[in-house]
């Protein structure tokens, strides 16, 4: 007696979603099984919905960020304000910073940062396409904002440095205590950015 | 100037993937970032596998647990043992009694388990199939495992008074302690099973 399991189509499913990011072998027994025989769920349209994703995403060829036909919204926004650009890691990051609402100008995303134990050098960097845009726009502030880790801290001054003979000036975002935490759950390290980011009280 | 945000397709597959079970908004986003971008990822073959286990995969019309072609793997097993009955609620709760590997009998899941608050009455269960199984091959022992929730008991209960005038054995597996589960992390509820299921020791 053999003993029973899934027949051979939901053992592949499960396969499949337990390659996603963060799905488990539960999880994803539990999402197949869902899909399967739950009224609610419709298998068909989240199959669509991926390959038609898949297909008609790409890459903007100026920022970098997820465009669906030819320029992102950003680049072709053209009521931005071209003076500041903001250089992030990745696609993802251009999401909470325009979340945020703060930000009103354009983006340059890296596709990674500077990590040589990964294999990551400049030449996987989208450098050369961010020094053309700051060729072409002269006395644009480029604002660094990075990971706060080692290898964001290690691209931001890669970045410095390679922009330092062009005509433009490098700010980078500030570190120190995020909104809502107490100095009582700050690590060393952050308390020290905070004290030497620390900036005078205008009255 | 508007705040830019995926493109469509993008909004799309993270709101189908929203709506899968334990799946948060953040993960969606995770998870179609991560096939979109991620040169591991085959989008294609999800989709693919999504569609294939909708369309092939059906229930057993004897037992009700997953089947790929007509009848499940249980039901056309002729090694196992036919004077065994297990009661499940779920197709779902066939897979770890196979994998404990102790039942060698066969399968019913009866979709569900009576719960009036839910509008599930004993017609929306497979009750009248179970019966006719039963009738079908008399003297058999059902083992009612259904969960050890208040629906469960009432699950229970019911089938135990319509099973009673039937020619078969009704038991139930037991309650009590969890494997490796020691007293001190035990509900009252938990202790009293065990305690009323106690078994005299052999010698």
């Amino acid at each position: 007696m053999a003993r029973a399991d899934y027949p051979e189509p939901v053992v592949e499913l499960i396969a499949e979603l337990k390659r996603l990011p963060g799905i488990g072998p539960r999880s994803a027994e539990r999402v197949a099984v869902w899909l399967l025989q739950n009224p609610k769920s419709n298998a068909a349209e989240l199959a669509e919905a991926t390959l038609k994703a898949k297909h008609e995403v790409d890459s903007c060829d100026v920022c970098g960020f997820f465009s669906s036909h030819g320029r992102c919204p950003v680049c072709s926004d053209e009521h931005r304000d071209a003076s500041e650009l903001c250089v992030v890691e990745q696609a993802t990051d251009v999401l909470p910073l325009e979340r945020s609402g703060v930000f009103k100008g354009y983006y340059h995303c890296m596709g990674g940062k500077l990590s040589p134990l990964d294999n990551v050098t400049p030449e996987n960097l989208r450098i050369t396409p961010l020094i053309k845009r700051v060729e072409a726009n002269p006395g644009v502030e480029v604002i660094l904002a990075l990971g706060a880790d080692v290898e964001g801290e290690a691209t931001a001054n890669y970045l410095a440095e390679v922009l330092s003979t062009r005509e433009c000036r490098v700010t980078r975002i500030a570190q120190g205590l995020p909104a809502g935490g107490g100095l009582d759950h700050a690590d060393e390290l952050t308390l020290m950015r905070a004290l030497q980011g620390r900036r005078q009280i205008e009255h």
